[in-house]
């Protein structure tokens, strides 16, 4: 049996914190890994950032439903959830992707979730797993199925690598240069050719 | 991150080979492994009463796409997927199921492959691992889900008292009385609530 595990945004939607960062008008929101290499720390400033501006899950979740996902992403993901199982694993939370998820018509997503309060204020944040997508590939294998996986990102290649197979989509060329041996493809045609290719293998 | 863990027949479309059995009209497929305990001896003969009347793999997922969720299953299930992530666990077969798996509007499915010859006839089956709802459930305790479980029969009980918190969703009397522990739930309604609470515990 096959499944496909697929990044989510950068693949499927755009980029979150940047989407929210735009349509609040915060500037402060647009930081990314790239700017603050420590993950907790540039969380836990988003955190503060959104109580200083006094937003609730709820406020931000109103903002991401704004958000459409990338053109073309549903049909292709529609057509791939008819031929094969597919997961979504995304370094996320859940009550930010939910929006996003409803308009992709609920595939199954594992990522992490949020504190809230009981005022709905962003308390904390609460990661699953230390890279979960490379430690929910590795357990999808020791279950016998045959993996593909696909994503954008440097916290998607330790899950391609681990997969029976995998490819890029729209990666940085950073990646491409540094990992030559992985397929690259940009447009939904030619990834879904790529992932047929293995389905039919 | 809480994901729920469901059986598919009985829960939430009915049994597919007894349907198969009555929409064709060859009762030898209505024998179950309450007649025949081999579940390979039980699987390689409905192959081979198959093969005797000509049917193909399409003709058989014709039959199925006939067969209808139960009622209030797919507004059930609907629901469901906007709270939680959810995975069906059944020990039934890709192909047979996924004409049930449109109507459903296609949530995650783990279960086996079934064997097509070229010429569409089916040949053998593919099982993907030994009690594997009870490891699924083990391996995603160990992504740091936590996990509710829920079936109708013998064979969903493993992955019930393994699952953080689970239930029976119309179970057999047997069943009842010998797992007197487990909560036993009938309707949707009744279902829901039970997930519900675990969801917010």
């Amino acid at each position: 049996m096959d499944i496909v595990c697929l990044d989510l945004e950068g693949v499927l939607v755009p980029e979150i914190w940047i989407n929210v960062a735009k349509k609040t008008g915060i500037a402060e929101l647009r930081l990314t890994t790239r700017d603050i290499s420590d993950y907790d720390k540039l969380m836990k400033g988003r955190i503060e950032i959104l109580k200083a501006h006094g937003l609730t899950l709820s406020d931000i979740q109103d903002v991401i439903a704004t958000i459409e996902p990338l053109e073309g992403a549903l049909d292709f993901l529609n057509g791939l959830r008819s031929m094969a199982q597919v997961l979504i694993l995304s370094d996320t939370f859940t009550e930010f992707a939910q929006p996003l998820m409803k308009q992709l018509l609920w595939p199954t997503l594992w990522c992490n979730d949020l504190v809230i309060s009981s005022e709905g204020m962003i308390e904390d944040y609460r990661m699953r797993l230390h890279d979960g997508k490379y430690h929910a590939v590795k357990a999808l294998k020791s279950l016998n199925f045959r993996t593909f996986a696909a994503g954008d990102s440097y916290n998607d290649l330790a899950m391609i690598e681990e997969a029976d197979a995998g490819c890029l989509f729209r990666p940085p060329q950073g990646i491409v240069a540094s990992h030559p041996h992985l397929k690259s493809t940009t447009t939904y045609e030619e990834f879904s050719l790529v992932i047929e290719e293995f389905l039919h293998r």
